[in-house]
């Protein structure tokens, strides 16, 4: 019932994601706006709920205040062993933290001059703590083995200079901490070497993380926004812009959000794929195979080791 | 002395500014480094120093230790009225504060969709405190006013989230005391909203200014590498970036920090424009109008009264 696409994008995308990956998908909504479309899809099952979050509730409060929502009807199936995980568009935490986790944090997958490189936090904390950055970095280097196959993850700390010393004083004393202690840290990141594909997870806390991250989507929005307005300007580019077309589409489509789909809110008691406000189908389908990834992959058995630790 | 290309290009972007710009340039270097080079720019005047920074040396402990060092002896020359402006390649404190100034802090210009806007800090300070944040929006919006032609500037906070009260504790603080008390102030603003020009200075923590600036130049670089090394791949590319060339090279013209040369450190008693460290002839004759521009605009004293108010 979530996100700009919803119910029929969502529902698109899931049906898609039943057919291709071969996987039983169950789809939480009202009945009266969900079912009429179902027609078209019998491979999705209807588990209806009662109650709908607007746009304007605040979230945290609505999911108290509405405990038959979408968001905690997903959350009690998985809690209750009747899903492996589930796909929101918010990162709430409405499923426990696994025990030991201070904070969880939600992660994002970013493109590298050498395939991807995995950024935590990207926006499930503001004001971190030492303590938790220590958690974020320990998750993630978890994340980057056992979702994206690197062995011996490098975990780096993103800071305003990559010199031992710089930092604001949560990167210096987190820097402290994991000096040592991590196996794989590889001190301070800035961002041209996070592009350089320095390292395999990259640490910061939620409001820099986010902040960063949607730097880098708006700079890269403005980019080609402006090659697209300025290029045909001219009768050479509008004849070198259309020749060009077919590439470009290909960068973009490795760059874009929606072919990554989504990722786990790392440190919870489930799987709850993080999943863009305004996705579409092909988002919704690459939410759903990330969702299967982290079940296959046994994230949250391997995040509760790697804290118990 | 400082600087990746120093002294060639500096001395060669000192001559055009002295050229175009018709104003007096002193240079301040080892004599046996820079008079050779004088001899192909008769307008420059050497003013010798007997003190080098090396790259390897803690730069606010050089600058204390070594008071004949160009940079010390730039500071003396603009404190003595002999200079009325000087640039450098870091940000470093070396003149003092304008009296109620708690933390100078440096600026950048961004490029926006209509023109440009004003970010800072982007690095003078890390843990900012909400009072200095208070201050940075206030000589922020004297910088748009006087240097950028702004009369009214629009004053935003740079945070993960328009909404009040999204933000880290800093910056929801310091929304709380700009809130009635600062003209123009216009609330939090995310980067989309940035480059959508809907603020024209932006306010940021050092480390949070230095980050995002930072993703923002490694995003645009690892996309126009993406385009250069992805586009000639088939024939069609080939054929179509050769026409379009000419138009992508206006873009980056355009969003090219080299253009803007560099901004004054605000707050400090003096006018020293900060340039990069790999400022180019370009860039440096660049700094000089910015220099000049500030002196014109009478920038310390707009400040100085701006923050007595």
């Amino acid at each position: 019932m979530g996100g700009d696409n919803a119910p029929g994008q969502i529902l698109d995308g899931a049906a898609q994601a039943a057919n291709e990956y071969g996987i039983d998908i169950s789809v939480v909504g009202l009945p009266g706006a969900v079912q009429p479309l179902l027609e078209r899809h019998p491979k999705l099952t209807l588990v209806p709920c009662t109650q709908v979050i607007g746009m304007d509730e605040h979230p945290a409060q609505a999911v108290r205040s509405k405990p038959d929502s979408s968001m905690n009807v997903c959350a009690r199936l998985c809690r209750d062993g009747r899903a492996d995980g589930w796909i929101m568009a918010t990162a709430l935490f409405v499923q426990g933290r696994i025990r030991g986790v201070e904070r969880p944090a939600l992660g994002s997958i970013i493109p590298t001059q050498h395939g991807f490189a995995y950024f935590l936090d990207v926006g499930a904390n503001v004001d971190s703590k030492p303590e938790y950055l220590v958690q974020f970095a320990a998750m993630g280097a978890v994340y980057a083995r056992e979702m994206m196959g690197r062995s011996e993850p490098r975990v780096g700390l993103l800071s305003n200079g990559e010199e031992e010393g710089k930092g604001d004083e949560l990167v210096r004393e987190t820097a402290k901490r994991l000096k040592g202690t991590l196996r794989g840290f590889i001190g301070n990141i800035e961002p041209k070497d996070l592009y350089a594909a320095k390292a395999d997870v990259v640490v910061a806390d939620g409001f820099v993380g986010n902040v960063a991250i949607k730097m880098a989507e708006a700079t890269a929005e403005f980019l080609f926004r402006n090659l697209r307005d300025e290029i045909p300007k001219t009768t050479m580019g509008k004849v070198g812009g259309m020749l060009i077309r077919g590439q470009v589409r290909q960068l973009r489509a490795r760059i874009d959000w929606r072919e990554f789909g989504g990722a786990p809110l790392l440190g919870i008691n489930g799987i709850a794929v993080i999943a863009h406000g305004r996705s579409d189908a092909r988002a919704i389908k690459n939410a759903i195979r990330v969702t299967r990834e982290a079940v296959d992959a046994q994230l949250v058995g391997k995040i509760r080791a790697e804290v118990g630790r």
